[in-house]
């Protein structure tokens, strides 16, 4: 199989071109760099069945030959206004990559008459009314508020893939990917596990807004790519299928494990809860139809998983300041 | 005041025009005749402040020079899958012209430091879940549907406008337009006050999917043109306002006014319901906002604004079959 990439720069990205190369694929990778990272490719630099194209997917795309499939996983995916890398600082380049990006995708996939695999979130929820959230909920959104550059334009990006489905007949999956952990995400990424695990390497106290009570469901990066690879080869799936843990863990619980697997002597510290307008109080997938769909769920435990990734932050954070 | 109107060929974009001039500016109109009709501007064709010129808004603008206001109202707006020009047969086409075209538009105005005044719709709010629906009304929309095509890239259109605002500074309006008839609106449009106004004139019962208990509100164009003329003159209103008219009439209710109205001998004929998925059982502006901030609500009454279309109707109905 030949696979078109996009985002293979970026943390899932990278994931998924290990996971193809292994399987025997071909893969051609489509990065701009914005927010993904070329450390993340170097490792497969030399090999043959990989082609990096440096181009931003909002862009008329190059003919790059015929693809059995094309996987659009571009887009910056944080929410954190404190990171250059986030979204909120990001909102126009956003909104196109996932915009444009999707409709150059797809318009790809029909030219080849490949399958198109769009990465979708948990996001399109919103702030749920309904929990754990079923693929049919619609979701709970504010189209003007400060997230709707990242939740409004995946809404929009699986309402084109649709049309392209119902209006070409195209052959196309949306996997809604709740969130997700493991080595390669930014050390600067902003979110709770790269943030917690960065302190606690630094023996700093691990920040936690508000008491620790809300909770969030965490999945290892290897349970949630091998459910992305069992929906592109499964024989029809033309709606969206959620793929996260639906373990819930609140955010007290995640800071202690992580210090005591690092045996941070920093403890915790408490601040004034942040709320971002829209944030959600909680978000929980129901896995049901990845289940009955794909045979899948998670496999690999909280502590297993923060193991793994500490070891991949360890690495990185000593090259970064070897003192 | 130099303003650039997109879809000035449209139902709505065609009466703003006339307004426009009337008041005295100049107006650049755009359209590429997608779903707009030439016939709407025949009568402006020698005016020395109009000028039209025939793009495609999803396509890069070509300079037209500075202007004070751009007024993005391009779009298929007709939900009816039987019309050639509803945008269930205009997907690809809706979606586009929503997503680049507002991009394009924004861009334009971030140009030349002019106001950006974005057409909305009622459909942000979906199958809504409060009655009336308030602008704070986050809404109910399935992002996959069939009527997603629409919804969803307004809904996206939406979230640009408000991310250039925070952005960049641009001074931004947003009107969520409900429901709106009058002169000018497609023969073949599809939607209920058209068929009904056809159908009356040719001496055809009136068709009513189920028992005609539905309810809709209708608002005479030169009612919400008046509303968007406000808003776009208006000191600051970064946030969305309703414009439409709050009164519930049933269907029922419409099709013996017309008959009437009409002396029309046909009477009704009562079709099994049809039901289109995400079709919204009921919507109603809740208009205060609009009220408190332009001074403005509908006066037009249902009667006198039917009175009015239907001599419009009459007029092209016998210049079509002048039998």
């Amino acid at each position: 199989m030949r696979v078109l990439l996009t985002g293979a720069a970026g943390f899932l990205g990278s994931h998924l071109v290990d996971r193809l190369l292994a399987d025997g694929h071909h893969v051609v990778g489509m990065d701009n760099f914005l927010t993904g990272q070329r450390a993340n490719l170097a490792h497969v630099a030399h090999e043959p069945r990989f082609t990096l194209v440096e181009h931003d997917v909002a862009q008329p795309w190059p003919d790059l030959g015929p693809v059995d499939a094309v996987l659009h996983f571009a887009s910056p995916a944080s929410p954190n206004a404190a990171s250059p890398y986030g979204y909120p600082n990001l909102p126009i380049e956003t909104m196109l990559t996932n915009s444009q990006g999707t409709y150059y995708g797809l318009e790809y996939a029909r030219r080849y008459a490949a399958r198109f695999l769009l990465a979708s979130t948990s996001e399109v929820y919103g702030d749920p009314q309904v929990h754990p959230q079923p693929e049919t909920y619609w979701g709970y959104v504010n189209p003007v508020g400060p997230r709707a550059v990242y939740d409004e334009a995946k809404r929009y990006a699986e309402a084109m893939t649709m049309a392209y489905h119902r209006h070409y007949g195209l052959d196309v999956r949306i996997v809604r990917i709740f969130n997700t952990y493991g080595p390669r995400m930014r050390l600067d990424d902003g979110r709770v596990i790269p943030n917690f695990i960065v302190q606690a390497l630094r023996h700093q106290p691990l920040t936690i807004y508000g008491d620790g009570s809300q909770t969030r469901s965490f999945c290892y990066v290897d349970d949630l790519i091998e459910g992305i690879v069992r929906l592109l080869h499964v024989d029809a799936a033309p709606f969206p299928v959620n793929l996260g843990n639906p373990d819930e863990y609140t955010i007290l619980e995640l800071a202690q494990t992580i210090n005591r697997l690092l045996q941070n002597p920093g403890g915790l510290r408490f601040e004034p809860e942040r709320y971002l307008e829209g944030d959600p109080k909680r978000r929980r997938p129901d896995i049901q139809r990845a289940k009955t769909l794909l045979g899948w769920w998670p496999k690999v435990p909280l502590e297993e998983g923060l193991r793994r990734t500490i070891e991949d932050f360890r690495h990185r954070l000593h090259a970064q300041s070897p003192d």
